[in-house]
């Protein structure tokens, strides 16, 4: 166990705990598929996807589609074709944080200044390009089974609950693991929904699964962690998860289907791949990872 | 064999080829992981990722950054924090393409009008939001191994050459499979490279891996097909197994260091897993596809 | 006198009721110019520029700034910089409608037909790029001046109440003017204001104004007119003015300074010069008019 | 005549040598207004407008247009229309630079310091929305027509031929002229031109431009300055002026069609017109100067 990682892969790592995915860690996770059951844990990714009041949301713009042949539009050999362009913040819907994304003290994760991140070329290191495919075991710690309710906006997901709900899907979070934690977050909210309150990790419970030497630590809420902060914080598990332990942070996750599946098949572990795109210096991206039973 | 997939998943079917995995393919192509090692088969995405001459690249726009706080942005709580957006063409670098992006005679794959695919709205049918995650085998039909040559510009990959590749990596593609074609393309080109011109296959080696059952037809060059086209035709290949067999092309891919993993096991299948973007009505998605051996 | 404009200036004409400007309507707007006072009757473009709620408001990326010379960029021979990009809706703010913003029965002004707008290429008839600048003669009908109160949302401002203004100001709409009514819309809406009510002009009021061949009509509203519609009616002053006149028109105007300069000036006319980003195929284009008195 | 307006207009102007403009040369601009002949200055705006290989170009998305009515879209009440936006850099096509977009020594002009332009907000000083309307009389110095040839890339643009084409044409630069250079670079580009070479002044020429008090300095190329710049010396006519003297520069006109029509009224002045996009923070604007003669 440790408390800090910067170092701990070499001065040059940009990659933090995802280090702790090794191909012992890829067989297990492959071996846990016995239904064959795929899932995607991804929201949808629309114009009416819901952003923070302070953020944007996509907007979808068709370059060609079936109106423009309607309306006369040559077709060669008889070939169509519809092409179209996003405008796309990384970090909306279903996303994971580069080790670039959050810091504190001017230094981000392994040390590297945060004057290497510029408007010009994005982040010299541990942008979003760095981060590489991510295939491991996956374990859900479900409190919304586990409390056989919703919890509320602002409720703290401790570490006696994560304790609680490892029990009940019967895992143990352990070394390369993807964490995942369904707060029901994602399941209730509508349309204008505010993101500054939601139930969600607290620090205690973050350190806990760093110190398991997890690789990602997910959930279904917009934060991971619990919000509005404890008084006198702010963002406190991305501060010590993403930057000292570089932990990438999964966030907007859609848990309730699996939640079900795993809970109807009477298993808390499954094989979890996922990709983000590759976008060179980018701080996140939105991403559909996949579960298989 | 078929030649034909519509209404063969029903009349609302939108996955067309997918529908050919299930859960046995999927269990399939776990049971192929053996040595742990895990690959990504995508490009980098950014400003200089090469597009045709009428299409656009990415922009890349840093919300956020380290410049920001190096001239003095506050700091609640220490917590710092980058973030960014991306003007993103949804057929770029390695991307894959939905089954609403082609077509010919005013009908999508399965029957759908043309018409649904809007400026307003996108594509209502065949989105690149209902393809879903794809976990099967993959298998890789390595011309360049078998030609011992970067095959040319303009050149036809036969079934004869598909024959012989799948005969070199002892595999044979079979329903559900992911079948990448590396013709070596995507390793060569240089910047300011014409789109106009590459290796790829002819319409019967297409049709053959269609009849075959195959989910996804793959490649490392632009278009999976051979360019120029035939004489009197465009975009044979897109027309035929997009629109007519449900078959998603998966374009752009790196596959020289999945060859030369493949080749150096002595392996040619191995478990393949992505997931597009769900853009709800988009035509296509750039996509980071995981091989793992 | 006319009601129709089609045609009147060749079958080739894409800047209908621009045409009503000549060389002596130029120089009477110059020689209106006693004071030397310049205004800008533009609203200022930002994230927080309202729009009506199906809209997107704009976003604005720096790609160079301070903070990133404060991070370290290099600066050779001492030279810094900033540079930016905003992804921009025609249609925001302080904006001109092109001749093809809007139509009926299929045909845009002059008879084109819509089929020539697409996504592709936008508008090849009636664009914005047809319109090219525009100097001439402003008038201001002050309806706030004429009640001595704001007009409520969804109040018609009528013919009577146009002539009335017009007599309080000194003025009478002639050939080639540009029209500028001040509803009091712009000067009391708040963040989140709906867009589907607003005092403006009914269709009799606009109709008097294009048969006197007025150049364009503006107003310091959404939409020009009267929100909501008149039972039964949508849009009818932008379907009749903008389609069957070939006028312009200009929303969304700033129109209070203006209202005081004129009112202590004791004048109703003023020199008025503006010009569209000249958008190849844009639909419409954000605009900062100038008035000179 | 100063050397350095830094201060000269208080501490806290944003809008440096257009306070040189005040209602006596708004009036002497009108009054130069004889034939009522109007031009634009502007190059139209599309995907083809030519940019620097360091910067993006122009996108045109249609959010709505006629073939979506042609695919059968509803049109309640009759109304139809379409609608669009642009990603916009705000350095292209024939555009302003705002006092913000160049310095050095870390500070802007009148000694805002650069930390104030942040990828965040844009600039806080000095904005292209601090600039406002823009009136006064144009001088047009034809250094084609004083030559009898296009200038070379790369040929300085000197002190003396600006001295003798004022000459020429009648004129001499004064406080508040607007000072239009044609150097026929933009008559004479193609598809794929350098931007790294053009002619244009020098900085003596432009020093004695600003020591004559002019509110603005335009020319036809893309930097208004000599390109590639004398050795040692990186934009020094951009440091200068628009930082020291705080003169915004006009890039990229279209002089010739004004050249002629000059050259045939045998004048060298007209009335100036233009304003930018009010965009809160932008470093400069597209724009669609105006010249009435």
């Amino acid at each position: 166990m440790t408390k800090d990682n910067w170092k701990r892969w070499g001065a040059d790592d940009e990659r933090g705990a995802l280090n702790h995915i090794g191909p012992d860690q890829v067989k297990r996770a492959a071996s846990l598929v016995t239904s064959g059951e795929v899932l995607t844990l991804a929201q949808s990714l629309s114009p009416r996807t819901p952003v923070p009041a302070h953020r944007h949301g996509i907007q979808h713009f068709m370059g060609r589609d079936g109106g423009d042949y309607a309306a006369g539009a040559r077709r060669p050999g008889g070939f169509q074709f519809a092409e179209d362009t996003v405008v796309l913040p990384l970090h909306i819907g279903t996303h994971i944080d580069a080790l670039c994304h959050a810091w504190y003290d001017d230094q981000l994760f392994n040390g590297f200044p945060q004057s290497a991140t510029r408007s010009t070329s994005g982040a010299a290191h541990c942008g979003i390009d760095k981060m590489g495919p991510i295939v491991s075991r996956g374990i859900l710690l479900d409190i919304v089974r586990l409390q056989g309710s919703l919890p509320a906006d602002g409720a703290a997901i401790t570490l006696d609950d994560l304790h609680r709900a490892a029990q009940v899907a019967g895992v143990k979070p352990e070394k390369g693991d993807i964490v995942l934690i369904r707060t029901g977050w994602q399941e209730r909210i509508k349309p204008g929904v505010s993101f500054n309150e939601e139930p969600g990790i607290n620090l205690e419970a973050g350190l806990w699964l760093a110190e398991s030497e997890v690789a990602i630590v997910g959930a279904d809420n917009f934060a991971v962690e619990q919000l509005p902060f404890p008084e006198g914080t702010v963002f406190p598990v991305h501060q010590r998860l993403i930057r000292d332990f570089g932990i990438p942070l999964l966030e907007g996750l859609v848990l309730r289907p699996l939640a079900d599946a795993l809970a109807q098949a009477g298993r808390g572990a499954f094989l979890f791949a996922a990709a983000p795109l590759p976008v060179v210096g980018g701080t996140g991206s939105p991403i559909a990872p996949i579960a298989v039973l």
